[in-house]
């Protein structure tokens, strides 16, 4: 099945079209600054090469309608869409086929993701409307921790105010998780039970895996908990929040700005970068915030990937992905060596490798095994679109 | 040495007297319902009957003046006073011979700790001016921690803002954290290098002690964030802050009130119990709300131990102490079978053992050594009238 994966962002939206049967990608490219001035689109389709031109997206459904007319203008033919969906809230814990109920759904959570699930909406919306032969399908990425343990997904203040505002640990990163998952399982002859995995990229989130299913998730109601990332502070004494507002005299929107823009990397190196290569860069060449911030980055991972392996009283496997996962070996071996008193033992000259596929980096006779996994959510989103249009 | 020993809270005045070298309690009581009406003062000493008045305590320094004419009444003599202080913030790394300087940093830094800082500088005042003779030293619970780590200290938010409004880690507990740390070397001849104390009262909090010195604990800049507590919330998203203002219309103050006294054990029973007891019974009763709540107790307390071992890289011993954690064997197994794959083993049998003093509870084959040890933060306190006093 030849489908088109979109994901819309608070000013951006990409796309892929794949087929879920060879794997290849056909068309590929993204729209940038969406809602501001001064937009571009840089597409590629059969193989061209890939081109940018300046073009205005004053909302997400143009920017959507002129994606859908260059694969068009290309001749590439698509038979479903598939939509990444930051936040399935409180109903959604597998993928749909879009409906009206569905739409009002993914609009009625909006407060939970203010920014994403309205543009993400309005892009279905034009979908709908100006394609309606041709089935969209979301794919939230909460989903995957819709039906983690009460004992880790409820927060503890009182039940009312959390059942009426709908306050629980939703999650993110499912659809990443979720192929890891099946990856690993793949890799391992189904031997791996007990897996954290390390989504780490600008934003980072680590899962705690048994035999398939979520047991516990560093993010929480948003994705700013967890550990620290490239611009957001992670976990912090929530009540940090009401001594900023009280003591600094912020509103609540300025300390939610400053934890999720402001923080992280970019805040402990001082404002110099929230890029972690820049961060190894800058610490290798002696600069002592970036030295602080590579390790509290680091020293954060690992706590949390202890407290994930607590979750399943064990871990049998532990994988890396995402941009810094999968890239950034100082990092996985900062994690590992801090993990060393949970049996788990890195090939440092395995870690050392680049490569584009999957490999393992655990020493012979580590206990835990080690991988590096490369993640693929836009294929996760092709292939539930054709699940779920067959009706599996 | 006798040293009067004074723990003032919000609302209440603790005090003991201790001989340092017999460790003997020659007097004690409680002045409650400081600040309201119908005080009660409750008192004991030279071996009397315990005897409770009612006493009406406008303020703490007429709850001080109440205990220091009633010592004087029954000829109770004191050479010394000893203050327990909440925050010493970022002035303060061990305890001070109180003047006029120590007294005004406590008052500066009562912005990290409203309710608690303010009344204690009261207490002091009152004691300076009506004993001149006396030698006050303030002993802070922050102190043990006030050295930790960058890594463990730092917030990951903006540079500016944390020097400006003293934004760090802190902790709490440290007096009790420090009387635990020597009891271990002795009961362990100083073998004991890597331990993880929970000091899981009301309040509750983990400590991450190596070769005696603080690595990170589990309570943040203010005694919210670590573990759920009676009453307590417990580290959450600090978005959810953030959403509980812009999505429930409550203000930053009623938020901090509902996360710090209708939260925990209190708001996971649905509002029928902070008291772990009381939990434990109705969760055997078969409570289901009251089983999630012990759950959910047990679940953080394990993954934040977790989480202080790594901080170690390790765990060579596992201590319990406060009310919950000298009285509670269930908490306590759940906790240590949950740690199973870090080499912890309970002798369940020794777990059951009830008694006033120090034991050991690990398993023979045990890698890692677990006791429990009755705290004495009154103790440690005099002691460090004593070693202050004499310039140590």
């Amino acid at each position: 099945m030849n489908v088109l994966v979109v994901n819309a962002g608070s000013s951006t939206l990409k796309y892929q079209v794949i087929d879920t049967k060879s794997h290849k990608v056909s068309a590929k490219g993204s729209c940038e600054r969406v809602c501001f001035t001064g937009g571009t689109f840089t597409h590629a389709a059969n193989g061209s090469k890939k081109v940018t031109e300046n073009i205005e997206f004053p909302d997400h459904k143009v920017a959507i309608e002129v994606v859908l007319k260059d694969l068009e203008a290309n001749g590439v033919k698509i038979e479903g869409i598939g939509h990444r969906i930051v936040q399935g809230g409180w109903y959604f814990g597998d993928s749909s086929l879009v409906d009206e109920d569905v739409l009002a759904k993914i609009r009625e959570v909006a407060p939970l993701a203010p920014l994403h699930n309205n543009p993400e909406a309005n892009v279905i919306e034009y979908c709908l409307e100006q394609y309606p032969d041709l089935p969209n399908v979301t794919v939230y990425d909460t989903a995957f921790h819709f039906n983690m343990p009460e004992v880790a997904k409820t927060y503890a203040l009182p039940k009312d105010v959390c059942d009426k505002l709908h306050i629980r640990k939703y999650g993110a990163h499912g659809t990443s998780y979720r192929y890891i998952s099946k990856k690993v399982a793949e890799m391992t002859n189904g031997e791996a039970r007990k897996v954290v995995v390390c989504h780490i990229g600008s934003g980072a989130s680590l899962c705690a895996i048994e035999d398939g299913k979520c047991m516990d998730t560093t993010m929480g109601l948003t994705p700013l908990d967890g550990v620290m990332m490239g611009t957001r502070c992670g976990s912090i004494d929530p009540a940090t929040v009401c001594y900023l507002q009280r003591e600094g005299g912020y509103t609540f929107d300025e300390v939610d700005e400053m934890m999720n823009k402001k923080s992280g990397l970019l805040a402990v190196t001082g404002g110099k970068t929230n890029d972690c290569r820049n961060v190894e860069e800058l610490a290798a060449a002696g600069d002592p915030e970036a030295q602080l911030a590579f390790d509290m980055f680091v020293y954060k991972i690992a706590a949390k990937a202890a407290e994930m392996a607590t979750s399943m009283c064990g871990m049998d496997t532990l994988v890396f992905t995402a941009g810094i996962g999968e890239h950034a070996p100082a990092v996985r071996a900062g994690v590992a060596d801090r993990l060393a008193f949970m049996g788990v033992k890195m090939d440092h000259a395995r870690n050392a490798l680049r490569g584009d596929g999957a490999w393992c980096l655990s020493a012979k006779d580590s206990k835990v095994k080690i991988f590096v996994i490369p993640t693929d959510e836009e294929f996760m989103i092709a292939s539930d679109v054709e699940r779920i249009v067959n009706g599996k």
